[in-house]
């Protein structure tokens, strides 16, 4: 293809976005008063319409499968990628649990009467038109979808090319749902276009797409934040910290730690570095280094952690940013709580930091200077999720300071209005 | 100059505010941690400080004043540039006003148990690095340190060159107060170097800088909400409207009307277009218009606007999107409250909009429907101030659904953290 074809293309492909937007924004006028009742039902229309149409669903996302076979992925992408009929069961389900969450909007979040009799309300309205934009996991475009509806928000779905044919059976059932309802159907749509560009599109939506959330790898959080114009709320990357204190109960130290890093690897709330107080080094490392190797964790510590044990690989400076996402963990011996917290604050990614301590000023002194959206003593950094944390629900854990910080559910989907009413007040 | 003597003096412009931006992350650091006391008491030493060293400062404005008068700048600008012991004093007394109000650091958003014993608060910690674009107005200089420090962040503050003296007399002032408490110095920067690129610089130091919060006019948020990496709070431009409903009380209409643009037409919720239900338009628009007159507000009108009063300026398309900030106003004839709603809709800033109805039903719907930061019955757009709303200061007004909308002061300078606190606790 020629440069001369492909610019018109990549001008269609910008007017198709920003077409679809401006149908989302229309949308998002009737959703942004619609009753809870009528967004719930839309919910559940939603969920028994994929149960019913599983069999078209699980085709479209063989077709992807297979694709993405052949380009050779890896067993891990393809598990994320693939669907059955059970684990589309569960995605109905859990928009169901989303219908019975309480409905955000019309919340007051503060209120009174001014002096001058003027009576003050701050209430939640939604932000308008969420832009989403993810890697290959068909789950959340209904996740998504749902959260988005329910908090009164159009939403734009811009997935991953791999699982193109799946978004595109799953929102074509969710706009079939919606039009048996009272509730618009352009209320959630895919992002026209392909590849990269129409992203970028997205990106540069500002005035129609109120706020755009990535989902994913570093890299593509990166360039959304570069590109954007529309704001962005970044989520997820985790080099999350466990340190293992002077005053430290070891056992509790252990077992937080086994847990932080195996319970679920891949996840961006897993531990991937471990700090240990040299005072309790002698003690606990030969027992941690134990333990892990057992649990089938590769350790790739300082010289002073190597020294506790042959099979530790030595660590080289990329490791202590990195975010393994599986069986890896760094490790150091660290002099004091200032040197945690100061290897803390060079290398974390501001998403969860743990301390394993017995002693009150410790505790108090980390979670005062570590600046993260969570900090955790004597738990697990596992814990920070939307689920546990009691939300119900969870459309990603945002590792920025504005708007929303931590695990996000439905009233991060939403703004606030303020509702002045006089009777003929003037200043 | 040639483009090769220009391009090193940007590269090092460029290391000047990142360097600065540095040193007030590192200030940052143990302002996030300075309990109420150490910043209300430097508070106390700046508003000594700026009393005790009013020669300087008013010889440092006297300069900008002489200089931009040269320049041929009008009346309102010089004005707003112009300090004298009186403004300056008010300006100490703002600060000490700062010092009175309450910590938001630490409150206590959300909290609770879990049922697994975990206990989860979410409190409210600094932002971290704030900077300021602004326009030539030097009591933002001081206002904006104060609410900073107050609500522990560090500020960069990049003014306007023409108030250059007076901002350069000021942070000297403020910082030499500093120097004296048991805050860090840099916890106030002037952003080094000059001109445009010194708040581009500023716009590009992501991961150094929280937030940018531009104040002043369209063209400025425009150009920094389009150049930014770091978040920017969008603040200020307000195309408000009054909205005089077929059931109002013409009376109250014509009270709050004049009220909302006579009273500081300069300011952003001042009014600037007015909507009359043609209902009422034979008896309220003659009244409305005389006393329009009366008041030396230009009327912008449509045609059957126009009819009511040959002094009646027709308008063009252009003034329905104009934020005069001047004694002019657009005004139009709707046939119903869904015309209003539509005509705010496509032309509001979406700062203050206001409707005058005995209606509850009508109320009701504008006050649902208009998508606004605020939304007033029966009372002047003027109210829509952090003063006014009993926040006792103001950063500027968002204008944007993110993070905050409407007047900003203490609370929305900060971001939160979750605590977690458990006894071992693993999942």
């Amino acid at each position: 293809m020629t440069a001369s074809s492909s610019a018109p293309s990549s001008a269609d492909d910008a007017a198709a976005v920003l077409a679809a937007a401006r149908r989302a924004k229309d949308a998002a006028t009737s959703l942004a008063t619609a009753t809870r009742r009528v967004k719930d039902a839309a919910l559940y229309a939603i969920a028994d319409a994929l149960v019913a149409r599983e069999g078209e669903i699980l085709r479209a996302n063989a077709d992807d499968v297979a694709r993405v076979e052949r380009s050779g992925a890896t067993a891990a992408f393809i598990d994320r990628l693939r669907l059955d009929a059970d684990r589309l069961a569960a995605i109905a389900r859990d928009a169901r649990k989303v219908a019975g969450l309480p409905d955000p909007v019309g919340e007051i979040v503060r209120g009174g009467v001014l002096p001058n009799g003027l009576e003050l309300r701050q209430i939640r309205v939604p932000l308008g038109v969420v832009g989403i934009i993810y890697e290959g996991r068909p789950n959340v475009t209904v996740d998504a979808a749902s959260l988005c509806l329910k908090s009164g928000n159009a939403v734009l779905l811009r997935g991953s090319s791999s699982a193109a044919s799946s978004n595109a059976a799953l929102v074509d059932v969710i706009r079939g749902a919606l039009a048996g309802t009272e509730l618009p159907v352009d209320a959630v749509q895919l992002v026209p276009g392909t590849g990269h560009d129409a992203a970028k599109h997205l990106t540069r939506a500002r005035g129609l797409v109120d706020v755009l959330i990535p989902r994913g790898g570093a890299g593509l959080i990166r360039s959304v934040v570069e590109e954007s114009t529309v704001p962005v709320i970044e989520t997820g990357v985790g080099n999350c910290h466990v340190y293992v204190d002077a005053d430290a109960d070891l056992d509790q130290a252990l077992t937080v730690l086994l847990n932080a890093k195996t319970s679920r690897p891949s996840v961006c709330n897993a531990a991937e570095t471990m700090l240990v107080h040299a005072a309790v080094a002698d003690t606990f490392l030969p027992r941690a280094l134990a333990a892990l190797r057992e649990a089938g964790v590769t350790v790739h510590g300082d010289a002073r952690v190597a020294a506790y044990d042959p099979a530790v690989v030595p660590a080289t400076d990329e490791d202590w940013d990195r975010e393994y996402l599986s069986l890896d963990i760094a490790a150091a011996v660290v002099d004091s709580l200032d040197d945690a917290i100061a290897h803390i604050r060079t290398h974390g990614t501001g998403h969860s930091e743990a301390i394993i301590t017995r002693s009150q000023a410790a505790a108090r002194r980390f979670v005062a200077e570590v600046d993260a959206a969570a900090v955790l003593v004597n738990a697990s950094t596992r814990f920070v999720d939307g689920g546990e944390f009691g939300f119900g629900a969870e459309i990603g854990i945002s590792t920025q300071k504005l708007h929303a910080r931590g695990p996000m559910a439905l009233p991060e989907l939403t703004s606030t209005k303020w509702v002045v009413v006089g009777d003929g007040h003037v200043r």
